[in-house]
């Protein structure tokens, strides 16, 4: 583990993994000669044109390739977009250990579980507790967001300090009382703060993002006039949104039933670790549902993206084990809907309202603030922190931009503001300058069912023309001595038309022409290509559709 | 085409063929006794569920049936989602009179020398003038939409009047300068309505809609201090929008070139029916864009909703004939991202900030109003028609659910209130009476490349099931004397994993032990299931994916 030495000259290197020009997959590498922490390893969910793949992790082509570098992992908080690529890069880092709070690792001891991670230590990582990595001093402090214990990172090197915001807002009034740690952050801008990471996922919202605690006013509001059942719908792992939504029932004499896997399994680490306040009574089970009064009883519940297998889609479709919609419930969607899932969304709520239920939800009513920080609270961590250098991190490239904007407007120089995409380092010196890197290998990696990384581009780009226009197989039986075909050739086609009947006598009229009648095939090769083509092209003028045509020939 | 003398019991019948639950498609039938006017033909643009479909129109296989009591098609404005359907439905009913507007007709010509329509006369159909049609007496009215020439419609029928708004919104400083006819809405509600269809888009938004005219003056206020060369993307029909770009060119001394096929048709059908005022020279052709002088230009082109063949898209991708974006263009996004174009439109946009343009857009500066009423315009509608009866029509459920609620507010009976869907006739009587009907058939139907109705539910669910898994063809050969298999299995793939080599040899293994070798395989149907099964469960079993699977048995 010894590092060679570095000289006066080596660049502090930032490469962003993960974060850029996408929602989810957050990873930073940060390498100093021969030491690498890698701060997040996140996942995210794949677009409409990943047809079949289930999740999408970054590219650690580069770590692989500086293995012996790799020092230690810190983690800024819990959410997916964050941790969830855990699972799918540490078995390539074994021993090497994942920095992380309190909360966040009860709630990655659920993976560790599944996932057999046992071969990386999980270490605690605490606000105000320095670590120290190699060359690497990294101070967490407290900084709000959608989940307790969220952290950024003051990560001072030889080069100077960077601060990593991780994910932020400032919330002033957060529901756990634990309000970000102005103070540090207004000491590392006075110390001097070579570059600053920032989160860019709101930079297009003008003003401040409301504080958590608007949210549950809004339940309060909801629920005071109802004596049917209310269903709140929110992020499994939002335990703020989730310690409201029992308050609110607590308000009204309700008791809460917390429904779906993820969010019962976060409700209990939360509970235990001291994240959650409750009264014991006040949660039942699923299976006291049933017996409990309308007007008594508040379902939490997952699924506000609209995700089909998640609790509120299965209600809304009368497919869950435990809870069906009536008339006279309540439904609030706590939640906006993350681009993408605008369509998911609206189909649950229409079925929601089909099966009789009121429903609340963002075009409505505000029952859900972001975690993310809007453009004043931006403005606001770049004048506390007054870096030489900016990279506006995690968000859209558009968001970039705006974000980078924002950053020249508050004074810093145009020059030192990099929108850069993943796998673009930028190379700070002791001298105070910096300057972009040669480009690492950075992009996808796709998991699908229970391989990672053995769906390429080519497997999209086939299922993308199987989507579009189906297949057609053509088998042919030839006579391997006289080459003729022998029989007539025999057609199977699925997501092409409803009736190929119409298209098989031309078809074979088509094959036939191919080749003079007892002409010798010597090549199977060439005749496959010749059906191929020949039968491609007759299709396309039949139909102006392009199946993928497979021909096969059988030699006897 | 005379019609059985309907009795004094003959209800009128109202049934959406088209416009509930989906943006798109509008189709409205009514029906009295043996007469039937069709208001509008729409058609909608695929979800992304429906893969590879170019189209969907509106299925009417009800209209089919009763083919001899259709007496005209009534087009209350020429967007595509209420004439697009014209040319897949209009072949079936030869001779049957389409009334449309001056410029809807205008736009329509280009629809019938496409697709040869000239079996239906296209005829006049004007604000005040009124059109009787068997015992319906149609009188259009002006309504403030964002094309011109917009109308709604007051169908006096035996058992009372219907008021059909068409989409709209109320405007009092429209562009062309004839707002909406508050005089005969309120004349109607004086004289009595019984049901009321009206526009649900943005039954959602509070308030009021502003005024198309805003538009124009955020135009001017983001032109103002550039140099650079400004490129407008909106909608090809939206004549007033382009309208508000020529007159603020004109305030900066700017020329318009319009780029975009649909665009440029329009603006010519537009310019010579006398919608569009501009001196002649404002307007210069793509090729001249070149010569022009960067502060001098501006460019209006289609693709606002990230359409990727449209022009902004392929400006974005450096793929467009004419124009390439270059440092220092600006561009302005004129729309908002229609639910399920969000992923298409923040794409280009991030193009176009990747090729170095300015964009203003939705989220930072709005350059767009909508073209439907907002709840306090609906509610005016509502108070002016004073109807009866209510039928939230266009948009989906929920958005049905809150005119419903706002029409109730207004003081229809809740009892009176039809959240319906596509084929669900509502009966109206001459007492004043309604009742639900019986359903009749309605749905979609899908156009692909040159056929329209011959990809249905089987075929969209194989291509969903090829684009989630991909497809794995086997191929065996057997001796047909003997039944044994001769040879081993060849297998190709496509879609499912990269490389399939490794599942080669156990696939050939599971394929052997399907029977005792030298056993007699009397029934190839038999065997291909076995295969087909045996194959399947071996390769979920390995790789937790289900492909489409192809046994292929020839026999010799």
């Amino acid at each position: 583990m010894a590092s060679s030495a570095p000289s006066s000259s080596t660049p502090l290197r930032i490469i962003p993994l993960g974060g850029i020009g996408e929602i989810g997959k957050n990873m930073y590498v940060f390498e100093y000669g021969d030491d690498i922490v890698v701060v997040d390893c996140g996942l995210m969910f794949p677009d409409e044109e990943m047809f079949g793949i289930d999740l999408v992790v970054p590219d650690v082509t580069y770590l692989r390739t500086r293995r012996e570098a790799v020092r230690a992992f810190v983690i800024t908080h819990a959410h997916e977009d964050h941790v969830g690529g855990l699972p799918y890069v540490l078995p390539e880092f074994p021993g090497i250990p994942v920095y992380a709070s309190t909360l966040a690792r009860g709630l990655l001891g659920i993976k560790v579980k599944e996932h057999k991670l046992h071969n990386n230590p999980l270490l605690p990582l605490d606000p105000g507790n320095e670590l120290e990595v190699g060359p690497f001093r990294i101070t967490p402090f407290r900084i709000g967001h959608s989940i307790p214990d969220a952290m950024g990172l003051a990560i001072r090197t030889p080069v100077g300090t960077v601060v990593h915001t991780g994910d932020f807002k400032f919330d002033h009034t957060p529901v756990d009382g634990k309000p970000s740690d102005f103070g540090v952050l207004a000491r590392l801008g006075a110390e001097g703060v070579i570059c600053l990471l920032s989160d860019s996922t709101r930079a297009e919202s003008p003003g401040y993002t409301p504080s958590e605690r608007t949210v549950g006013e809004a339940f309060r509001e909801i629920m005071e006039p109802l004596d049917g059942r209310v269903i709140v719908a929110t992020f499994a792992s939002n335990i703020a949104r989730i310690q409201q939504v029992i308050d609110a029932a607590a308000t009204f004499e309700r008791q809460v039933a917390v429904v779906g896997r993820s969010m019962e399994q976060n409700v209990k680490i939360a509970a235990e670790l001291g994240y959650l306040q409750f009264t014991p009574s006040r949660l039942i089970t699923k299976d006291q549902i049933g017996s409990s009064a309308p007007g008594r009883l508040v379902i939490a519940t997952t699924g506000a993206q609209g995700e089909p297998m998640a609790g509120l889609a299965r209600m809304a479709n009368r497919d869950h084990r435990h809870v069906e919609i009536q008339p006279g419930d309540t439904v609030i969607v706590s939640a906006s809907p993350i681009p993408g899932n605008e369509e998911y969304v609206a189909r649950t709520i229409d079925n929601l309202f089909k099966a009789g239920a009121n429903v609340y939800y963002h075009a409505i009513r505000h029952a859900h603030v972001s975690g993310h920080a809007s453009q004043e609270e931006l403005k606001l961590m770049l004048v506390l922190t007054r870096p030489r250098h900016f990279i506006p991190m995690h968000g859209e490239f558009r968001m970039q931009v705006q974000h980078g904007r924002l950053a020249i407007e508050t004074g810093v120089a145009p020059e030192n503001v990099y929108i850069i995409e993943n796998g673009q380092p930028i190379e700070f010196f002791a001298d105070g300058t910096a300057r972009r890197g040669a480009p690492v290998p950075a992009g996808y990696v796709f998991v699908d069912g229970l391989s990672v990384g053995d769906v390429g581009e080519i497997v999209l780009r086939d299922r993308r023309a199987l989507a579009a226009d189906g297949m057609f197989i053509v088998v042919v039986t030839v006579d391997k001595q006289t080459g003729t075909l022998i029989g007539r050739p025999e057609i199977v086609t699925r997501g092409f038309v409803s009736d190929e009947r119409d298209l098989e006598a031309s078809v074979e009229t088509v094959i036939a022409s191919i080749r003079t009648p007892g002409e010798h095939i010597s090549e199977v090769a060439l005749l496959k290509s010749q059906i191929k083509e020949a039968v491609s092209r007759h299709l396309f003028e039949q139909t102006r559709r392009r199946p993928m045509v497979f021909p096969v020939v059988v030699e006897v």
